[in-house]
């Protein structure tokens, strides 16, 4: 019996109703798997927690985290209750940070049973790996005040070691699908840190003869994965242009709703960490309608980082027939609860095995 | 009879095919208005200038330049002859900014005889005001070298003052519009420059009581562009996320051809640039086929600028309607060449001004 240890953090909003439901998918698939067990430990640490704490989380949040195999979260972030940058970088961004989760990995593909935005998604498959701790994402930078005007700078930072990590990450994937490598760049108005990228990606792909690639202006790549997503296989990107495509990877989608995503630690000292695309969503709080499915993809993703790749892809088939089938929420155009998305689809795990 | 001096830069590629068509149609405009007349001088700055001269444009080109009313630019960059950087620093960002072209404005809407990707284009009909001359475009940055690592380092830099003048400039605009702008930030993860952007808009709104507004981060309001871009009207963004947006406007509309822009001077001391947010597509030049839209339309937001409005407007009624009477290019559906566009438009333009 293999045991798998997931500290579980609900966060806000929105993560405090699809975490359990995702949970109870997962403990269905130890169940019908039979040679696995999870053991969850749940934490409350949170923008609630920040008001009644002053932070985000205690002390020695990371050290307790660092204990487990993979932290399972749902979403941050209050601005009712704290300001958007103190939540985030009080607990996500210092959980990506702190224990290296150097790589973000966010799949978009055209998803059975929901309406995409776009006349023709024309079967897009494709996978967003993001730098995900350095880059546009720094501390480094600050005001200063001049007279009657102020200033505010804020530094990029990009190393050879991450941006190499990042694609050769990317090509070793696109090894594994469909051999193409796009990179996301703008050294034509980015002056130092995109060219910097562009030399980077063109000594990383020298070592990958068998990959093709190609290399686009985030204006463009941004256009174009709204007319022709269909063209792209693996998309490596800086933590900023990752975040950006990646809400539109949701979007063409049909909802970023079902978005999930993973934050990889690769150098197996630390945990890695799976969240959805989406936020709290504050607006939906209470109302039992909270699409599931972005959190259940992400315990997918949680599955196949376990190396349980193929009940992992048994449960993605599963979330899209349930979609197709029509028993999906409100925001998808469907009309049943987060638990009912999340039971069906437990009772499809069931039958399947039991066939 | 009112004479405008406009210094005209076809540049490269298809820059060199849509702006002599553009040209024609200014001229019949002038012939059908009877009252203003365009005098147009030609430089032949260029990646191909480049290469034979060792720089963009000649070293009193600014100065040159500085005598005219207006700057109609074709497109720059080729990367065959020219790394993108070098090139469009050594002229298009060159000139935003010494002449402190610091608003960058860029329409986009549902645009009748046009397939837009989006299966529900709701008549959307928005302006990204785009800050022009500051932010993530800095050289302000460079390399270190670190033993086996290397670091590149890139600043963004916003003045209050900069920030003021862009959002300033989108709630004026909104008042003459459906009073409503969006401010794009990225304060949860850009952690000195976006909070400061936050807290300049809060404050320059507080100045504008009867305009609404709203806050997005750039990844969920790329999303949003294609999810629901009826709920814009004015968008006010820094230079990099001004860019971004104005792509996946085009994208949205239905090409990136079709797409303008101005770049305004707002002190008066320099002429301000108009130039389409198409690139020079290398890969249809010399074909005939290159769309004209975007430079022509371009061409109505220089005579709007001229205070020439009336026909500025019914310019663009006439595009929308040769358009939607199938006379156009193939990357839109039509058969039509680049030049039988243009004179199509000019032929309308007669008959509008003679009924
Ligand atoms: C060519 C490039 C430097 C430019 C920019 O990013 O400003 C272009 O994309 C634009 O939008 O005008
Ligand atoms: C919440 C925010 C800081 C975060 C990010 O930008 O990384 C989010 O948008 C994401 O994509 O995970």
């Amino acid at each position: 019996m293999k045991k798998f240890e997931v500290a579980v953090i609900p966060g806000d909003g929105i993560g405090k109703e699809v975490v359990p439901v995702s949970l109870k998918v997962l403990e269905t698939v130890a169940e019908v798997h039979g040679g696995i067990k999870f053991d969850f430990q749940s934490f409350p640490w949170s923008s609630d927690y920040y008001v009644e704490h002053g932070k985000m989380m205690p002390d020695d949040g990371l050290k307790i985290l660092k204990n487990f195999e993979s932290i399972f979260l749902g979403a941050i972030g209050n601005p009712a209750l704290v300001q958007d940058h103190i939540a985030l970088w009080g607990l996500l961004i210092k959980i990506r940070r702190e224990f290296e989760q150097s790589i973000n990995i966010r799949p978009a593909k055209y998803f059975k049973g929901l309406k995409s935005p776009l006349v023709n998604p024309k079967d897009f498959d494709l996978i967003v790996v993001r730098e995900n701790s350095e880059g546009e994402y720094s501390e480094v930078g600050g005001r200063i005040h001049k007279g009657d005007d102020e200033l505010a700078i804020q530094n990029a930072i990009f190393t050879k070691k991450g941006t190499e990590r990042a694609m050769h990450y990317a090509f070793e994937l696109a090894k594994k699908r469909r051999g193409h490598v796009t990179s996301a760049t703008k050294s034509n108005g980015i002056f130092h840190s995109m060219p910097f990228w562009d030399e980077v990606f063109n000594e990383v792909k020298e070592e990958y003869q068998d990959v093709q690639t190609a290399s686009y202006h985030i204006d463009a790549l941004a256009a174009f994965f709204v007319t022709r997503p269909q063209i792209f296989d693996v998309i490596v990107a800086s933590n900023l242009f990752g975040d950006i495509l990646t809400d539109i990877g949701g979007a063409i989608m049909g909802s970023i709703g079902i978005a999930p995503a993973a934050n990889i630690n690769l150098n197996g000292k630390y945990p890695s960490m799976f969240e959805p695309v989406h936020g709290s969503a504050p607006d939906i709080v209470g109302k039992g309608i909270a699409n599931p499915i972005g959190q259940i993809w992400t315990a997918k993703m949680m599955l196949d980082h376990f190396g349980e790749e193929e009940l992992g892809s048994k449960l993605l088939d599963i979330i899209e027939d349930v979609t197709n089938d029509g028993i999906k929420t409100p925001d998808i155009g469907g009309t049943s609860s987060t638990e009912e998305v999340g039971d069906e689809i437990c009772r499809r795990l069931k039958q399947a095995v039991s066939v």
